[in-house]
């Protein structure tokens, strides 16, 4: 691999006091008197704590953020050296696996010591979110902490859709090496090679051009079209006429792209290379139309205009320390956008019955309009080689 | 890549429907009238349905398998395709993402189809799962279904313990390719290479050997030893007297491996070595004591006293469709070994403060004993070139 420059690893301390300091004023305005934090992205989000330990699920994770002051880890001790590494002062641990209540209990004490009594403490509960914590814990720690539990009034999902400028260089970094590794399909791809083998190889191409690991790739390829777009890999060969997809997902620093790019085994036939065009003329629409404070309902109705349907799904979403983040790109979405904010465009196109389309590509909203974050594909559809 | 036989992927129909029934024998004693299920694994489990699609969180995907009769699909219209793949005949779509309750509605339909009025559901709620939906709709849910939604009595955890022969065909298959991938790690592994590059130049090792993909890589090097076991790369290179660890959990058809292995950069210390050898003694102590009837607690035990310590962490853990499951090898785990169990054996060793080593296997229970997964270490540690 070529030496190349990349942003800096992980933040510095004020990205993450910024964070907390913007959720400690929407907490006040809530009436909340602290944040529980359980998953992945949450508890990344205000710690920098990066980890693909999370692929246990043995242990559970708690970050309390106080109405005021710096957030609270409480954590099992097998994580305690790494989150040492982290900007956050008060770590408590306590052993996992073991027998009774001891995290829930460590928990409970430090809720208590940091909430005044009576006080509600928000934990995310909208959309896209979920509990990592056995629900049956979630009942045990309900009833021995002496504080009402409520949703966090999308306070986190609200904060985490607008990236700060370091965010969008790591999201930019992984768009930038995904491009590299689709830019050498024509290496690992041509007619009689298995699907399967396609996925392997474009994976080593991600890591190869500088990944640090690739949580999704799907794809698939077929005659003129694909049935859908979320199967993994069979192991039928590609030939000649099947438009390949792949659509990758790759991280760099904690931080996903998450864009598609299609192929043309052969020459397309013209109705492929038409439905092609009219992706790419539907995506620069959507670009075109994704100004500060327009509506996401406005990008789908832009690129809807293009296609000439309206198709049921949605037509990209947000993206950042997950592979798809809200809003949705959907008719009925009045979220505004916001400088800051990181999208996929990914209109779908149905060729015949069975058969189908999508293109992706990633950009950010600046202050006068969006950038694209993906080196944007061109309107014919690359070729590759069908003998 | 050379060719190689590797276990056909899927499973046939039977595989299901025996879990199937053995699911419902168990909700009849427990007097569950359904389960309901909403995690990658327990869908899998039920269904086949493999898609890395899981990483995004925006859509809630349900399967409920009924007291009698085949399981019933619940999911976003976008994994209809892939769905009709699958065993299930049964399979009802909503639109997703959408506005208003559409699949909490139609989910709330097809559990009181299924049941009876009065009758209870159980709900994985046990160490180590989660509900993946987030906690407002859970509570509308709850509100909506004239059923009484429980804990599922442990069932689905129980059941998956024990693997079929076709599971543990699937895992031995990962084992072999992490295996043949670690044997290369001579190849990108010396003194001098940062170790993020360590990380994913063995990445690519994994894929080129036939991982389907690679969720789990951590690892560590340090002079002697590492100070945990969970870290992402750094690119702090690799120097003359570390210790390197990598451990990972490649992907076989929707099976984990986990196992590692430790290197030497250059000839070990006398205490690195010494402590090499005692985690593979302790690791044989363990695969002596896993016979049918032993205690989880019994392995613990076994490496225990090799190890001349009581480590407060566990020593090992199941392993199958995730990196991690259940029981835990603890001293207080009290769960019997039974014929179809695959665990890992993880001993680790202080050498000094803040320096460790972990050592690892994967190991299956058989009717006389346990056998390898992975082809178990030699005592000596590895050694890689320092110069």
């Amino acid at each position: 691999m070529s030496e190349r420059v990349s942003p800096p690893r992980g933040f510095p301390k004020e990205e993450y006091q910024a964070r907390v300091m913007r959720a400690q004023a929407l907490m006040g305005r809530a009436g909340l008197a602290a944040l529980l934090l359980t998953s992945e992205a949450e508890v990344r989000y205000f710690t920098g704590y990066l980890t693909r330990f999370w692929e246990s699920p043995t242990r559970p994770w708690f970050v309390v953020v106080p109405a005021s002051g710096d957030p609270v880890a409480v954590i099992p001790a097998i994580g305690a050296h790494l989150m040492h590494q982290s900007w956050l002062r008060d770590i408590r641990t306590f052993a996992a696996p073991a027998p009774g209540d001891a995290g829930l209990a460590l928990l409970g004490d430090t809720l208590e010591e940091l909430t005044p009594p009576g006080s509600r403490i928000g934990v995310p509960s909208g959309p896209e979110t979920y509990l990592r914590l056995p629900l049956a814990d979630w009942a045990r720690l309900r009833e021995r902490v002496a504080r009402v539990l409520v949703d966090d009034a999308n306070i986190v999902a609200v904060l985490r859709r607008v990236k700060s400028g370091a965010e969008v260089a790591r999201i930019t970094q992984a768009c930038a090496i995904a491009g590299r590794a689709f830019a050498r399909l024509p290496e690992i791809a041509r007619a009689g090679v298995p699907l399967d083998e396609v996925f392997r190889r474009f994976q080593m191409l991600c890591l190869e051009e500088g990944a640090d690991w690739v949580p999704y790739l799907a794809g698939a390829a077929g005659p003129g079209g694909y049935g859908d777009v979320i199967s993994p890999a069979t192991r039928v060969p590609l030939a000649a006429g099947d438009v390949l997809m792949l659509d990758t997902g790759l991280v760099y620093d904690g931080y996903f792209c998450d864009f598609d790019r299609n192929f043309s085994l052969g020459p397309p036939a013209p109705e492929v290379a038409r439905a092609h065009a009219r992706l790419i003329e539907a995506t620069r629409a959507g670009f075109a139309a994704a100004r500060p404070g327009a509506r996401h309902g406005d990008l789908y109705r832009a690129m809807a205009d293009v296609l000439g349907t309206q198709p049921e799904g949605r037509l990209g979403h947000g993206l950042g320390m997950q592979l798809t983040e809200g809003p949705s790109i959907v008719a009925w979405e009045e979220a505004p956008l916001v400088p800051g904010m990181v999208l996929t465009l990914e209109p779908c196109i149905d060729v015949a019955p069975g058969r189908m389309l999508v293109h992706e590509e990633n950009i950010a909203i600046t202050e006068t309009g969006a950038i694209w974050l993906s080196h944007p594909a061109a309107a014919e559809i690359q070729i590759l080689e069908a003998t």
